[in-house]
């Protein structure tokens, strides 16, 4: 199983890499299950809509993952629940949780789950994102489910290189998302759980994370109130990586990083 | 100008490191002031001592810098003052802090300076990094200091990122350090300043930042105490970067990342 | 039921406290049950061992209650499995957490829970406290379980309020710990809970929260790590509540705040 | 010198309380100079405007404070700088900061200096208060200042007694806000300074530190955006402090809590 997986697609140019660049990819790499992290697509770089949910689907897209920006456009309220490819992180807390944590596909017989995990630390208060990936990972064993592949949405390198030891051997493979920028330790670690800190961000490349820089750097200045802007201009980039899975075994056999960007073009 | 970088050295292990490969490094690259982050050497994998300064200097480094763990081996208060090689963050509070948080090197006639800065965000509290590198670079860029390379600690991507964007143009470059996990994305900014968000740690590859994992796994399992320990055993990992500098600019011609590790043995 | 409620007991002027006074309070208002909270007993001001459980309950605690605290002492993990009256956070988080996060009393004929809770507010990470709650209230309610008081170990006054104005009218009491210093706000809520956002420290008085003070402010200056020791001279305060509530409805009559200190002598 | 200080007011409550008993307290207590915060005086509970200004000064302040919500009503920015009886924290950071962090008054023939100053732990990046407040204290005493007053808006208890020991002798009084719940430990400290932790606040008491409990205890819950609003009904406290400090010395003869509530209504 071939797993192509692109990282938090930030406002407008976001989407204008996704749109441009995974058919490419999807052509060349030939990956079975496309994932894209949603978190930041609308034009404010906080949340999603339908209308972008779908475009993103149209782009390629099988499943869109999202992260503690899930909830700040409220209109993931009135489709997330009917939207079983879109998930949000699996430990959001509370009875009722719109939506779903996980998706489970059938890709030409194999079973193939998509997990959200939200980290705690420096975060937002959520469940136990331990307990709540030891749960479902019991029951997908269960079901016979062999791949299984989590976007863990945390802050620190710590506790995203913490979970996936935690889960080394138990799943194909995890990759961080939220810093938006992309590590360079792609790698399957001991017992066969393919691992990235941080797949990076997709959109705007010259401020920060995203965001134009000019308010970004009078928050730090100033430590006033600020509005965010997302960059509609200049460089622009594309994170992803590409993830083999042993079907029978459910581990990985490889993990390569993808940057598309000024300094790294597109080559195909 | 030629300057090499290397990452957090953590341990035993990241000693090994550094005493292996940056003589191979030098010879190689050739570069004319080499940078080593040492906040990390003692065995237990915070602090420094006059040892271990020694035995980094001996192995090739020029400068020692430091971060937040500066202060955790109280050795370093009876030999930091006396030190001019080893610095500590710039902007750590009170008076009369002890040591100095950057020095300056005449290479052939070049004046170099290294600056250790420390971040703010989920971080100790210090003084305004801003602030503070503003008033420095003012008063380097009076004494004709050309080339100034600054070893950001810091936790989070968007403020080493805002950082740069602030020095764009006024420094030679900004290369983070604290989070051990190399990004990908060393690049030249727009006005001439090169930037790595984080460079990475060297040392211990197996566990989570350098440290055993049953350890702080059960710490994420639990909320409760546990005992960390560096871990001895294992793959290793040697994290840099390489950065020419425009000695009449005192700008950035490039950046490369160095990364020596299993998945990236050293081919010279 | 009248309870009896003594805040966190902080080193051996802490247990001095005690030993002078709980007697004299409970000869004098003659509460039928007397929790104190002892997450800070041991000398250092961290934890709790077994001969100072001992001295706490022979001083005349029915219950003792914790806190962040309680895993500082190791000696916590060899006895409190077997010791009913010790009772740590009900929703510290992981697999067979030592302990237990309540413990329940028959005092002639009517059942008394006494719940230790922990926030998350600038805290460790642990399990939701209002989901945790919720499900102990719920089971306590089908046990006929009438008098319920929840000692809320937590920083922020809001997430204080917000757990009692979420409990109100199912409990009998909600008072914090954990910031040391008493709140002037004790008072039946509206339906019918009693609440103090805090009840205050027990033993010294002089420094910032139980602590010598030159170490804490040293700290404060220099961000530099400093060895924290528990005042063992000057003032010393005791602070704790009295609850009056009604057996039939489990709801307060009454919540009155009680202080002794040198600003508030001991009158009986 | 007799000082009132009257702790954060909010929202429209907030006002009316003041309006309604500030005259009353005015002609009962004698206060020679009358302190205000007013950080959440604007209907929505977040910064204050002019006319907000002008109307707590009507209703008998002589100064009013501020906090972190400072700059949340955008209005503040046009008329900080040229009103010189609202200050905001002395050490915000940045340059050419609007607005100032103290004030000034000759009150027949004394010299009073009112400052506002704020915590860092768990709150926003901010300068050294102990760093700025020290410089601040140096000029005042050259300039022979006697009575000073510090409002330390902060979070936790340990930054607001420690800050108060470091000035204690140096100053008249340090009283807390920001937690919106007064304490019940007023007392003059060894060398003099009076100090209370929090003063507490000034509005609607029935909710969470002034606003409506349910969208806070949603937002507990779900860990998703809510909402907050400020509570328009319901009981009502006010929460203030005196002081009385001698002329010469410039340090506390005694401090007084003030609470106006359903439980302590006034009393003249
Ligand atoms: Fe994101
Ligand atoms: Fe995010
Ligand atoms: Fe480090
Ligand atoms: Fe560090
Ligand atoms: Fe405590
Ligand atoms: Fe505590
Ligand atoms: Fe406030
Ligand atoms: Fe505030």
């Amino acid at each position: 199983m071939r797993l192509l997986f692109v990282g938090d697609v930030v406002g407008n140019l976001g989407m204008k890499m996704v749109e441009q660049y995974l058919p490419l990819l999807k052509k060349d790499l030939k990956p079975q299950v496309t994932i894209v992290n949603g978190e930041n697509v609308t034009k404010v770089g906080r949340g999603i809509n339908e209308k972008l949910f779908k475009q993103l689907m149209n782009a390629g897209a099988d499943v869109v993952t999202l992260g503690n920006h899930a909830w700040n456009n409220e209109e993931i309220f009135s489709f997330i629940d009917d939207t079983k490819k879109l998930i949000r992180p699996l430990n959001y807390p509370g009875k009722d949780v719109p939506g779903n944590g996980y998706c489970q596909l059938n890709v030409n017989g194999t079973q193939v789950a998509i997990i959200n995990l939200q980290g705690r630390i420096f975060m937002e208060e959520t469940d136990d994102p331990f307990a709540e990936i030891d749960r479902l990972v019991e029951q997908l064993k269960k079901d016979q489910v062999k791949v299984i592949f989590v976007d863990m949405h945390a802050e620190t390198t710590s506790e995203k290189k913490a979970m996936a030891l935690y889960l080394d051997g138990k799943i194909s493979a995890l990759v961080g998302t939220h810093t938006h920028v992309q590590t360079s330790d792609a790698h399957v670690l001991n017992k066969g759980t393919a691992f990235l800190t941080d797949v990076g961000m997709t959109g705007p490349d010259d401020g920060v994370i995203g965001m134009e820089y000019e308010p970004v750097i009078k928050r730090f200045l100033t430590s006033r109130p600020s509005r965010f802007t997302v960059e509609e201009n200049g460089s622009k980039v594309l994170s992803a990586c590409l993830i083999d899975v042993d079907n029978q075994t459910g581990l990985a056999k490889a993990i390569k990083p993808i940057l598309i960007c000024k300094e790294h073009p597109y080559v195909g």
